[in-house]
């Protein structure tokens, strides 16, 4: 019988996530499984808790992991703060925020939209206005928006946000181990990532953490949260319970890695995450400019970790995509949206953004290119 | 830095799940990342379904797993399936018949409860009278109590709800891959289960399974499924699209786990699976009444992946089980719901199914209780 896994081959990881994963993370998903209501297994938990709110630079105590990807992150924040007919803003600059609308329509929530242009990143005097025109319970935005790289002053309209009264929710899923994520400082609400980006951990956890605003809000709703599986209460008892009281079979492997992922970040220390991941963007451009090659977003608000470039008249995307993936083992990503066919986007997330791999990456497209 | 992944300690699982991890499915984790739209990762993810369908024993082309637990696969099913208003019988036996109900309420469901004994396996007669009495758009029920160890006769009462009209709703969450599944000669609608028992993958995964019927009621919904992440639509254009239409980041690493388990499961085959299960059963059960420990289920409907066994009088139940855990170095099950502190669970599920796991789980009780 014939086994597929023999055959897969080790590719570098330049699209936008996942990223290449930490050694450490790696080793770690091979642990023995535990439990999900072992003592011990509760001990790793909270090892993971303790870092990720050195991650988020909060002191939530509902900070912790959903059991699934970063589409789990967001719907779990959606669907424990909207009720229904609550009056939600979203600040749209790209496909993420488009998924936010989606996302909290679908919960019965009054959803109207600041539209951004895409590659722009939110405008706070925009945000202003939107918020001094109409009193909204939620608002939303994406951090760090993966389908255009831009990356949106967050800290700026999360003081608008806030004077308005309403709940901020924050999408850090491209932002969280790339770029300063400061929670308690933005006094966000609730605020979703992923595992397989800056943290460089495999995909499939997705860290959230929640203020006590946010957890009052869920505490004191009229109708029970939608959404069993991911009822924050029933979540809360299980990562916070004393007893622990149990709600789902964790994936334990998959924390294992999330646990060794985030240790390996804050060993190494945010300021060199950063900085590292700046000198490989630094080292991208240069090279890509050298070939004649555009990036789309201005220097102000460009992402160094989503570099989106313009694909050349007369080059055709999938061909160069899958020569870079066949002939090099390289993945880098295509554009989303309105942007497909019109762009790549090159991501040098968490462990990607190391010279050799810019190098690389550099050699193997003048090749395709030349 | 402390590093608390160190200090994990093997441990023979024998709880309700997880078991013990097939060497095969332990050893995917470790093979590299890819990303989740790229082509030889398509090819593993049919590689998933193809052998998904034959455990399942199903033609569905909408059998894939969700990139979540149990839970999610579970709320996957209700919450595609049920429109606001549906009327839903829950044919309830013990806990998770319980977590179905709370599920299907808190979607806006009109719930009813074929109120079961916990113990006891669901009456076909009594279903045939709830059926006579009220039309239902959907009925579910747990095919293997995991709370009660109790299997109940799901090939009889899905002729009745079949023949009722309504759509039929199977939890095989502790039948996968222990006792026989078999989707299409139920004519089941929709079914979810788990990678982390009778097929001794890591948890973290649901396996599902979807008919055409149901697919049409989902397709032909009058409101879009309140559940963006768990959206069958989006989830159909990622998993059988042409092209694939991207909707989440797979967690790659543990869909290599769940399809090396597969393999190995499919390799054994069934039967010899389903034998070693039930060989390793009967010598536990045996060396249990030995030491004049009783089952609580009676035979016809016991299951024998999961052995409720009850704690004798002036035994402590948490004492027992942190000694097995602490010096012996096995974890067992404690009792669920109302059968807290008066049972323990021992779980004979996949690969914990083997004659020394046996003794040494009977050795370990012995020395603890003698």
């Amino acid at each position: 019988m014939e086994d597929l896994l023999q055959n897969i081959q080790p590719i570098l990881l330049m699209g936008p996530g996942p990223s290449c994963v930490a050694e450490a993370s790696h080793a770690a998903l091979s642990k023995p499984t535990l439990g999900h209501m072992d003592p011990y297994f509760f001990t790793i938990m909270d090892g993971i808790k303790d870092q990720l709110r050195q991650v988020f630079h909060t002191k939530n105590d509902m900070t912790f992991t959903i059991s699934g990807t970063g589409s789990s992150g967001m719907e779990t924040c959606f669907v424990n703060l909207i009720e229904r007919g609550d009056k939600v803003l979203v600040l749209d600059n790209g496909a993420f925020g488009k998924r936010q609308q989606e996302v909290a329509t679908r919960l019965g929530a009054e959803v109207d939209a600041l539209d951004g242009e895409w590659g722009q990143p939110v405008l706070p005097e925009a945000v202003q206005q939107k918020l001094a025109a109409k009193k909204y319970d939620i608002v939303s935005i994406v951090h760090a928006e993966t389908s255009t790289g831009v990356r949106s002053p967050v800290e700026e309209i999360a003081k608008l946000v806030k004077a308005s009264g309403a709940l901020f929710i924050v999408d850090c899923v491209t932002s969280l181990g790339c770029i300063p994520v400061t929670v308690d400082a933005w006094k966000a609400d609730a605020v979703y990532s992923c595992s397989q980006k800056g943290l460089s951990c495999p995909p499939g956890l997705s860290p959230v953490t929640f203020s006590a605003t946010a957890m009052a809000k869920v505490e004191g709703r009229k109708t029970k949260v939608p959404n069993w599986s991911l009822d924050l209460p029933l979540l809360k008892k299980y990562w916070e319970g004393s007893p622990r009281v149990y709600h789902h079979t964790a994936p334990a492997n998959m924390y294992y890695a999330l646990y060794a992922g985030l240790r390996s970040f804050l060993m190494e220390g945010e300021e060199k995450a950063f900085a590292r991941q700046m000198t490989a963007h630094k080292q991208l451009v240069d090279g890509l400019t050298a070939m004649g090659l555009k990036l789309t977003v201005a220097e102000p608000c460009r992402l160094p970790v989503v570099n989106v470039v313009s694909i050349p008249d007369g080059v055709n995307d999938a061909e160069v995509r899958t020569r870079l993936l066949k002939e090099f083992q390289i993945e880098i990503g295509s554009g989303l949206g309105a942007l497909a066919g019109k762009v790549w986007r090159i991501g040098l997330m968490g462990h990607t953004s190391r010279p050799e791999n810019v190098t690389r990456l550099l050699n193997a497209l003048k090749t395709i290119l030349q």
